[in-house]
């Protein structure tokens, strides 16, 4: 049997980075996991975040993934390291590729990064930065906005259009050539994103960084899949299974099968 | 002492690769290698390509090294996964690097590959783009005439123009996307390639995600240069160090110091 990559996320988030794995690496199996029933992670504690991620983790391990895939900006700047130490095999984070291609574009050294609360807040953009290229200038925001309006499906709406241009209107005056799209949400918002920062500023996209650099590290370990032995891509959510196969299947274009999943400890944010 | 990344080439080509580390790593020391008496090594057959390049890193294993990138096309197709084998550090090739960016990158699904003779004949593009994506559509032409004129610090003259427009006169007429500058010699012709080749072609320098490659690779064996210790870079060439100074330091746009490596069984070709 085919080991899968494990892709976890505080909701569908993580969807873009799935449906970039699925591009880039079409012979790859995926498991998703979308934290429906608690997201936003955005504004939550660390430890709250760290003991949701370790929970998915472990409800994923079961299935013995080939890699882990932290695909929430939020859960990487906080549980990462502590996930990735406890592991024997690879762990992934969406913000390290994110910082790495933004490195590799830039030209006038200023980067911007918008992300959550809770990942601008821990600073971790400009620690992933600035640990590589230490001159670099960093500036950030958070889009408190942006997760809820793509949780709830709603990201090609006038309110969504209206919600990024508010969210933007003093960050898009700060001269910045490439821009970090650092939560795994943002990419349903490219579009608008993109007309209200103006074509001079490249989007940097977690995602696809992250889905190229998950071939990378499958490659240097030689676990790259060498075979289409007809995968079925398996999703988990924790909330309501209707409405993130709605999303899910919009946004990946094909049919999904979802198969919920009840934490026996309810959360009730 | 911090350990320094060992890059090594057939000749001035891999400075491309050179550069972009210096500037996506400031932190990291670098010991680059040009084997400028034999160059080019695109026209010679595969077994004296893998002795020529297990000699120069066999020279370069005495300094320590914590990684070696062979950073030629030519190199990376024959003899990456033998020298891959024989050694405990990693090492780092420049075809990956450039295939993952294009397919990345590309939408259409057809990628265009220009490089030497010896990368093109050796598939080992079509090989690496194909192992991740087989439904990928690639077309490859070898460009002969552009690793000599760069050699000779050529890269800015009318000629390099014309030897570029006439060799590329066939190829600029396929639909493509993108295109892997294939040859790390390629980038000191960019301008003129992107020129010939119109705004519509992505060109994919291997030099760029090449660098890109190695800080990821680098970060997930926990080798990253943490500390800023004033490194000095080292540069050895096995033919005219006046030469190679001369390319280097206007490519680089630094002072450097070349030492200069006589092979003690000459090959004159």
């Amino acid at each position: 049997m085919q080991q899968a990559i494990a892709i976890l996320d505080s909701g569908v988030g993580g969807l873009t980075v799935a449906k970039e794995v699925m591009r880039q690496l079409p012979l790859e199996k995926i498991m998703y996991f979308g934290d429906t029933a608690r997201t936003p992670y955005g504004p939550r504690e660390p430890d709250e975040v760290i003991r949701f991620t370790h929970q998915i983790v472990s409800y994923l391990l079961q299935f013995q993934p080939k890699m882990v895939v932290i695909a929430c900006n939020t859960a990487t700047a906080v549980a990462l390291e502590e996930i990735r130490s406890r592991l024997t095999i690879p762990v992934v984070g969406v913000i390290h590729p994110g910082a790495r291609a933004a490195i590799k574009n830039t030209r006038s050294g200023r980067i911007g990064v918008i992300g959550t609360e809770g990942t601008i807040k821990s600073g971790a953009y400009e620690l992933a930065l600035r640990q590589i290229t230490p001159h670099i200038e960093v500036v950030s925001q958070a889009c408190p906005a942006f997760v809820p309006l793509v949780e709830k499906g709603l990201f090609h709406t006038p309110e969504a259009h209206a919600a990024v241009a508010q969210s933007l209107r003093q960050f898009q005056q700060i001269p910045m050539d490439c821009l970090i799209l650092g939560c795994t949400h943002y990419p349903f918002l490219r579009d608008t994103i993109a007309e209200v920062m103006g074509p001079k500023v490249n989007l940097i996209s977690s995602a696809d960084e992250t889905a190229r650099e998950i071939s990378t590290v499958l490659y240097h370990k030689g676990l790259l899949a060498t075979t289409n032995s007809m995968q079925v891509h398996q999703f988990f959510c924790s909330g309501d299974p209707w409405i993130f196969k709605k999303i899910a299947q919009e946004w990946l274009n094909e049919e999904i099968k979802v198969t919920p999943v009840v934490w026996q400890v309810p959360h009730i944010s």
